[in-house]
């Protein structure tokens, strides 16, 4: 094999340009005595939005083989964030691109538009992959003119589709690092007490220091002590595991009360070398929900754009459906919802020294 | 004055750059030891929004004087797409830029937002007066913590907003603009009747090839007849005034009729040389209320990473707050809307000669 | 034909997503026991690009259609414009889309990159058609390891790229269609001699005005009269078309003379509404050669990042061979030094009232 | 002080908008009976550019500060990292604040352009400070209009910029951090002679199988050897400090040898977690070189459009000095060149097990 590593290739065949170049027919060249200009673009647009989409799905591949184990090895954190910040990068793209299509005026659509029945976007199955692939549970799918999302696709592809929740997404794997984490409990260190103990007191001061301020008002300060007072609330689903039980029941959480723990843990010591990555981890899960997001809103504007209230080529508005999955296919909000949960460093209880150490390095880098 | 024209200016001086750069002030370095690092780009982000605001205002009262009078000459209309195509590069940039506030952690932030109270975006008041310009309805604006949206203002700016919406915004002299076009009925041309006869041959030919065609199996030809079919209430709106009149008065439609038939025109016709400038002004329109949706959407994205379910310094949920916004705020929706009311090129109705040469220029550039 | 409009077609197949899934083949695959991870985002990466450069073939194909002919009707003026802007909504893309490509490591590059041999991005026989279309003169071409640019390429590749010189490149049929403008000479109105009388009456008037002034000292003064004086040689090219032919014979400029004077008389006056997208045109020329130098010079940072100074898989160093091309290979300066040539609007010659009617419509769109 | 927090701020008073949106004083209002509209425009964008170049100088003060001691906390290096990321995002932005300016034509400039003299950017004091914090040489900057660079501005200011010098750069610190770095010798493990060893292992084992290749042809094999073997040169100024020394005193290198030395262990073993944030923090200071260069470019073209070859209101060609500093100005390009001395990971000395155990971190997050 050594060998053949000489053997020489060129760029047209290395990128199977044959394949790629000679795969846009426009059904209007073919069904009218001139083509619609624009439905050239209106292939390339899909085709590479289904490449990128291919890229995303390899690198899913690879973070969730790095996290489908029982031990993670830190180098793999580092990975795993490697690649989601490309997949970040790639989706950064995907919204941009979205401007080209806009290019297309609404009757230029028109003019190939009636062509494409039913053909559709909803029918992208590397798009529902890559929903699954993250976490997006099946339950919470739409349903596609009133049929099971899936049910547009051949059998093997809806295999596929259901081995992804078999195998475990990406929203189950973090949680199951998450709940492995090592700290919680350290020696004598028991991070939740000390934790309730800051909020309890920075709650206290607060309400002492508002209440007895000169410079407020006292519409002010009651504005002020339902801003600060109702943390009450906030904290409720962190300090007590049954609020947290109740919340995940009614839907209102997902992620598991262990699991919550740590990702708080990791944003509230993120300084620590050891954490360093792991938060990085946490703040890119982040990232892809928010711009997941953002493609969704982007894309529902520009169909009703082109569109305005017309059913879609699939038999559904499209603009209503896409704005529908925009507002509800969030998948890892919880980690958003961390933030709730803050409280400011200066409140923060120390760590004990042994532990700090002990979240370092071997070997200092210090010179 | 001639003279003075060569005076000698230099760069600090001209932009004034000791009131710009003298202008952020900390308050974590007045109230602690040590200022929280990221309150500077905190202000920052805010001062560059606020220097933008300036400018798009600058624009936008460009454009809503030529547009003031009764008589906008086409040149003005050339014009007004210059300045609100700026207007649209600055929105993009407006919409990059929250990627660098979000480079600020929900802890970092924590470090500094206690000083910041009652402190809000809400009283940004150039923002306000963004949105009345574009023509927001007073009655539409959301309330902030249950008062007037304007009452957090002083009195000069509280009058100032009210007198907006005494000028005229931009979408009242727009739509007195779009009544204005003097196309409607040209000769014996009667546009309305033209569309009317289009549409209708349009929907009888489709739904015979459709019922007739051998390639679909009947729950598909009852699908594509339902997207076609439906059609017939999508233009009612349209082809019978009093409809239009009862969608208005329920609040689904904004724009007059008059003016609706007229930007319905410039977009069937827009390749006609005198529509072309008239076309892309309505494209501007389309783009900006986009883009302020974006925008809305972003900023809620950030508001929820920062604080999660926490009240804003300004008292209420700033991330329900605006996100409501962004569902609601929407200037420009009946344009969005005109794309209900196309139909492909092949069916429109062919212009009389006479007029198609009237759309020209005096003089042919055709070499 | 008409009934076979509906026959149905579904996403997959439409867009042919057995073909353009199915072409990315990992070299470090097949060569070797494990694949490089990153081989995949280099396959996409390039295949995305080819897509893009098939889609601007596309646009730029439909332009030089529209004006391959001797009498270009304002219509297509504008379809042009269209067309082009969306070239350039690509060139943004391509340019952001290397910060994708830039998300892989140079180790990570190593993993594979000895397998590539001889492949390279000088082989992409569409970019060299791109360069063509737009009008890169075959003889500033820089060689590749010493052999003509198209050596590479296939018989009736190169067949192709030769075509594309005897058909008209973009430079040339906007060059005559400049040409063909009429209204240079227009009745009793020359331009040229009204141009020049206001370039030297500006002139001596600015004189005077900085000699007399009492707020400059005598460095400024002199200062101030090279930045003014100079002009006389900026405008000789101009002002005397010999100048001009011996510059161009010099290499110095390209456009002809009589172009020139033309690009020069809309840059003018582009308020008249029938240079309104004259103007435009000239301006899509403009950004697309700008973003072709930027993605050239962001293409040869790319490589200096990847490959330091080793010598590229087509064996010449890719850095400065792309760096050469960035800094070399402008097609439309001409149009860019048109600013060297504008006058203050102040000190435009007015024009003849006639002149200014038969300039904008039959019909006003004034109400 | 304490209770002093809970005096009350709003947002007009915390941005001092009162400063910010009174800073617009524009010549051409002053000095003509009309102001020119698109002098604001101008006016906002440069102060803008002064707000953000504050908000770098604050992030590149923090670093400067965080390694100018003698020993650098571990903790401090993703500090840094973070601080320089968002230098990062502010610079894209930057970059693609060009397009705004470019929305005025060079027409639109010349109604103002001559009230603005001798005002020039080159008076940006903030940007000469962010250019010496970063580490440009004061030797290497061009003269303006002969001068030294420094001469425009005011005592107080020149001495800012000469203390940076004498406080030491970004470029002196990170030198300094690198040759700190502990980790070339390690117990029995000596980096460079365990490189060394790989290099000449690699291109032997290369050459072997070049020449021996059944796949090649003579030509393909001679010019693959070039390829391969022309690493010697590449390779010399690491494995000969004495080459390195020469390069450095003939302005090929800048960088320190052991600096350098340092900086390729970083990106060879950049996978052991305690190298994870060092290679980081060098791929931060490529990105920013790549990103200021770009700036320049983009810069210089602007200034093209706008004005052509015509001298600037700083009395030389904009486009010209700006040119010349995105060719010359690059700070940290010996750190893009450690590209050319990488190796594949396959061909990498195995690091001792012990040495490894000690890159890594005292605890394992390994579950």
């Amino acid at each position: 094999m050594e060998n053949k590593k000489y053997t020489t290739i060129h760029y047209h065949g290395y990128l199977q340009l044959d394949k790629i170049l000679d795969a846009q027919r426009m059904r209007s060249a073919e069904l009218e005595e001139q083509a619609a200009h624009d439905e050239m673009l209106f292939i390339v647009v899909h085709q590479v939005y289904e490449l990128w989409f291919k890229q995303i799905r390899h690198e899913l591949d690879s973070v969730l083989d790095l996290f489908q184990t029982q031990s993670v090895d830190e180098r793999n954190v580092g990975t795993a964030v490697h690649y989601l910040n490309r997949v970040i990068e790639i989706q950064k793209l995907l919204i941009q691109q979205i401007r080209i299509m806009e290019t297309m005026t609404p009757l230029d659509f028109l003019d190939f538009r009636n062509y494409l029945f039913p053909a559709s976007g909803f029918q992208s199955f590397q798009f529902r992959m890559l929903e699954g692939m993250l976490g997006l549970p099946e339950t919470e799918r739409l349903t596609y003119n009133n049929h099971h999302y899936a049910s547009v696709f051949p059998e093997d592809q809806q295999k596929a589709l259901a081995e992804i929740y078999t195998k475990g997404t990406l929203f189950d794997v973090i949680e199951a690092w998450l709940e492995r984490t090592p700290f919680l409990q350290f020696g004598d260190f028991r991070f939740l007490a000390h934790y309730k103990k800051a909020v309890e007191n920075m709650i206290k001061k607060e309400q002492e220091a508002i209440k007895s301020s000169d410079y407020l008002d006292e519409k002010e300060k009651a504005m002020r002590l339902k801003m600060l007072g109702s943390t009450d609330t906030y904290f409720l689903s962190i300090l007590d595991p049954e609020v947290h039980r109740q919340m995940q029941e009614a839907g209102k959480l997902r992620l598991s009360y262990k699991a919550t723990v740590a990702a708080l843990l990791i944003n509230l010591y993120r300084d620590e070398p050891i954490l360093h990555e792991p938060f990085k981890l946490l703040m890119c899960l982040v990232d892809i929900d928010e711009l997941m997001t953002t493609w969704r809103y982007r894309h529902a504007q520009m169909v009703l754009r082109m569109l305005g209230r017309k059913i879609g080529t699939g038999g559904s508005s499209g603009h209503d459906y896409l704005h529908a999955t925009a507002v509800k296919h969030h998948i890892f909000s919880d980690l958003h919802n961390i933030s709730t949960l803050l409280i400011p460093r200066s409140e923060l209880p120390e760590l004990p020294k042994a532990l700090k150490q002990e979240l370092g390095f071997y070997f200092s880098l210090k010179g």
